[in-house]
């Protein structure tokens, strides 16, 4: 395998492209959550990012990486979650349009965000094959671009300028820890840090129950998503061969989390920290609340991946 | 009344006093609720304070404020909420004993919250006597200075650095407002930004159905706070003699909110800003969403007070 990963400069060239759009976000800490994991955690509050996810770094980066021409006839994805709204809000900001293509029964809520955002929404049915067909249908009937929420390497160099600002905040970082779903913000993440901080560990953390980015990067192999059952319900779908690829250079280590350190993680930021986070960016904080092996005063930087969760349905 | 109001001077002493204890809070702002109400709008982030409240500034300006003397007897208060906390971690900070009296019914947690920043508890039967009493008793015991939740120069001192800071960073202010209960956080604010910014109004927010800050505003004396019903049970409390003096004379108008306004602000601050803050904090905001009548553009400040919240029992 002899993939061209996107470079140094090319993730640098993305933070000035998305500049103008995105938010810086904050770098958080809490002395409370220090105590108790005896480490020094650094936050990089992605839940405070537009659309209130890392998500719309890479969507932004991809839909300014466009020529004038291809941008003309717009952009289209398949998904029901933050990647919609992120490409949709990116779109709109360049002033063309995004076609996205939802299951029928995706929640009102979400379908209302993306309309929201100015995104064109095509139903089908709720199967991979109707949402696969009809993007095919959508894209060649427009002739817009396809944006996959995380198997593209603009995409994977959107994201990683979330861990190049927070290592340019805070230089000296022993780890770096970030959720791991389809991997496109963990493999972002790894590229920034490998670049720049090279003795940095990078480690992936992923719920028991959609455990497939555990075990792909044990067997070295992709091992598919199956019937995952997690909280997180970012994180439930299986690696690409781009963001597996960088994932099995540069991750140093992937664990898993029970459900219960999920949950037990995202209380503590919502009470302690004072901030909302969904369960997805709860997991890196979970593993260190179960199964903290680190020395004491280990300086942890975490991704705080996103803030989009249902008010009326938490977890406790 | 000729009362000798805290100068300027006083409060940027305070600043400095209590600067190596409290955080620096950040100032967030956020297009959708700036589109939603057609002002600009800059919210200081004390739910972010230590303790998860502004409180911790007045707690921290007195105990620092002592003589080594008063000191070494400690501070004492009557209190169940966030004061108590306060007052026991600047206490501790200091080195000096907290006596905290508490009624026998507060809830487990508050109890525990005071316990673990090292506050000694008295337990008393749960009436306004019962708890003057022994404080009293406490009092005399143990040679401990007093320290009122807000009716208490030092404190509204302390209280007045939050509104310093935020007009430090955004100093060209058209309004700003606070939520008003005891009045502490309200006076500190209207001192800081008369002094500050003369031009700019100062606005209390209270709820209706605790309106007696509104009331005695009109009426020009203070009307106590009977049987008040809000969710906002940080503005239970009726005004002191030095808050309402102040009060008087440099805020410009209060207005009431509705309990559904204070609900619906609270959700979209969590839902949009991703930050947990109490219904209390959310007042201001109620007021903005329901009668809104600034003009266009209008830059208001708001002071989030705080963000304790129990997360078992959200009003929605």
């Amino acid at each position: 395998m002899s993939k061209e990963f996107p470079r140094l400069s090319m993730i640098k060239e993305a933070a000035v492209r998305i500049n103008p759009f995105i938010h810086r976000t904050p770098i958080f800490t809490c002395s409370t959550l220090n105590e108790m994991t005896g480490v020094t955690l650094y936050f990089k509050c992605e839940n405070f990012q537009k659309v209130g996810a890392f998500k719309f770094r890479g969507a932004c980066n991809t839909v300014f990486s466009l020529t004038e021409e291809e941008a003309s006839r717009g952009v289209a994805t398949h998904s029901s979650g933050n990647h919609a709204q992120a490409l949709a809000l990116a779109a709109r900001l360049r002033g063309i349009p995004a076609y996205i293509v939802m299951p029928e029964n995706a929640p009102t809520v979400k379908v209302a965000a993306v309309k929201g955002y100015g995104g064109i929404i095509t139903f089908c049915e709720p199967t991979l094959e109707a949402r696969e067909s009809t993007l095919e249908k959508v894209v060649a009937e427009t002739g817009a671009t396809f944006v996959h929420p995380y198997n593209d390497f603009r995409v994977i160099t959107g994201q990683a300028t979330a861990a190049l600002e927070l290592l340019e905040e805070v230089p000296e970082l022993d780890v770096v820890m970030a959720p791991v779903g389809g991997g496109g913000l963990l493999s972002g993440t790894a590229l920034s840090v490998k670049y720049l901080s090279p003795a940095t560990r990078v480690i992936g953390a992923e719920p028991a129950g959609a455990d497939d980015a555990y075990r792909s990067w044990k067997a070295g192999y992709i091992i598919p998503s199956v019937n995952p059952k997690t909280i997180a319900d970012g994180l439930l779908t299986s690696l690409g061969e781009n963001t597996f690829a960088i994932i099995r250079q540069y991750v140093d280590d992937i664990v898993t989390v029970s459900e219960e350190a999920i949950i037990q993680a995202m209380r503590f930021i919502w009470e302690r920290m004072k901030i909302i986070v969904e369960p997805s960016a709860a997991v890196p904080l979970g593993a260190l609340l179960e199964k903290n092996n680190f020395p004491r005063g280990t300086r942890v930087g975490v991704i705080l991946s996103g803030g989009n969760v249902d008010l009326e349905k938490l977890p406790w």
